[in-house]
């Protein structure tokens, strides 16, 4: 059981469960005593100090007095925000996981070119056994507005730039990101939004946020425009897509989140070959390389330091 | 037909032709007397220093007796070199249009992504309406070989570093290229091939390069690997590929080029869904970049002095 003294990590997730997670973190942290959130019981609970998790029941976190950072597992914090017992006081921390980075802008720089360079079609032709070059690809033509300028925003507008693709980050409020160009406010987004044949949805999930991909801004783009939601399924207002799609407004859309995950069978989104629908993959999290963090956040926070990926209560992220 | 003194540039190109070709470089160069190849005759054919040309039939370019410069519109001369009559003197140039470069390299981009994030399965759960996640991407497990490392090669590398892909460029006599790790040689090749799980083949082709994606480079490789081949059809032994496939020494195959082209719609690559067809479509030439450079060097040869992509006729590229 260890000594009173031994503060406990509390290890929640969803999926595979938190065994894995315990074992990198032990990996990462020789000595911590890191253990499955559900399984902490009596005594033990006020020795909780740290939570990392994903989608811990409502209710657990309330049982750990002693909490000093309530650590996601993941770039979103909405899962420890909707919970009505969460204490308050307690900071927390969104993953903020270079790698994770990485792994994101692969996804949203696979979605762009596979739409780009029309690989669907010339998929179509190989079944077909059908040989056909069409307009050479010109990548000057391309803009890409990342909404959203947050550590994965910042990272994709830096591949971007690398692979030669313009971009233009954009933000509520005004932030300037060095060697990033970008804008903020409501008006330099319809200016954006006229210039921008590709969208990306990176912001996080506010009241403010919520539909933000929706009829009225699709009818901002340039027409054939390409949607990539790569933020939560609520950003998207799931009804204005299909019709933006039939009207020849937008060409496509790539959607990694959905308002309900699994996406039911019956959704028309399956149905429909615009729509490149990944299942919650974009950025999966790594048990090794998020134990990096957590590690460095944990001796952080028990150092009476600030940890990273500290989230603004005020703003919601 | 303009005074004696003006010279004129042959133009030739199949596909669309070279009408295309002759507006492009006369928007970038006003004033240039550019006309197509076929048409010039008479006094004319002496009046022609410089001809630009893809797949000039054999003959045609010794017809053109003050000739300077044999421009090729594309990366590979082969197609120039291949003309027995093609008059040994006139230095021959490749296109360098770094517009290109990045087309290549998002091709490249595109196809190891593809592979690497399991897009077909992720497209075929979507035909099924499928939801389900797999093992969580790793793209530090990825290594890319790039065999040849001049223009494309060493842009094709940048652009991985930035993406944070591991790649490694191999050239056959030792070459340094800054910020670029690189290995020369055959024994260095061998190393490479067995600790690299993706192989791009970005090779001139010449009589020592010629079949040198084969069984025994596939067998250097680890079980699974991805072979991308941008360089030439005569690069790839045709009949080692599909066994190295069914044997999983290699997981799957992104071919542009092919030995015979348009690829025979009977040839068995085309029913085999492991291999990623596309319509030498990687590096489409775009007449509007290309004059670009185009113009620049009939300015040099003009003024006595060399052009850009001049070809070693020792090493054939």
């Amino acid at each position: 059981m260890g000594t009173v003294d031994t503060p406990i990590v509390a290890v929640h997730s969803t999926g595979d469960g938190p065994s894995a997670w315990v074992a990198a973190l032990k990996a990462e942290m020789p000595g911590v005593d890191a253990r499955p959130a559900l399984e902490i019981a009596g005594d033990d609970l006020a020795r909780v100090d740290v939570s990392i998790s994903w989608r811990l029941p409502h209710g657990v976190m309330a049982s750990f007095p002693n909490l000093k950072l309530a650590q996601s597992i993941g770039a979103g914090v909405d899962h420890i925000l909707e919970d009505p017992q969460r204490p308050t006081h307690v900071p927390i921390a969104r993953l903020i996981d270079p790698f994770m980075a990485g792994s994101m802008t692969h996804h949203i720089v696979l979605q762009i070119l596979r739409w780009h360079r029309q690989a669907d079609k010339y998929e179509r032709f190989r079944a077909d056994h059908f040989w056909a070059m069409s307009e050479a690809f010109d990548h000057r033509k391309l803009h890409v507005a990342i909404l959203g300028l947050g550590t994965l925003g910042e990272h994709l507008s830096r591949s971007l730039t690398a692979l030669e693709i313009a971009n233009t980050g954009w933000t509520r409020s005004p932030r300037s990101v060095e060697g990033v160009a970008s804008v903020s406010g409501a008006e330099a987004l319809d200016a954006l939004l006229g210039r921008s044949n590709v969208v990306v949805c990176l912001l996080p999930l506010t009241a403010q946020t919520e539909g933000v991909l929706c009829a009225e801004l699709f009818a901002k783009l340039p027409r054939g425009a390409l949607v990539v939601n790569v933020g939560r399924g609520g950003h998207l207002v799931e009804e204005d897509l299909i019709p933006a799609l039939d009207s020849g407004q937008l060409s496509a859309a790539a959607l990694d989140v959905f308002r309900q995950e699994p996406l039911p069978s019956d959704h028309p989104f399956w149905a429909d070959d615009r729509i490149y629908i990944t299942p919650h993959i974009a950025a999966e999290v790594n048990p090794a390389t998020a134990s990096i963090v957590f590690a460095k956040n944990i001796a952080l926070v028990r150092a009476g330091e600030t940890p990273t990926g500290l989230v603004d209560l005020n703003r919601g992220y």
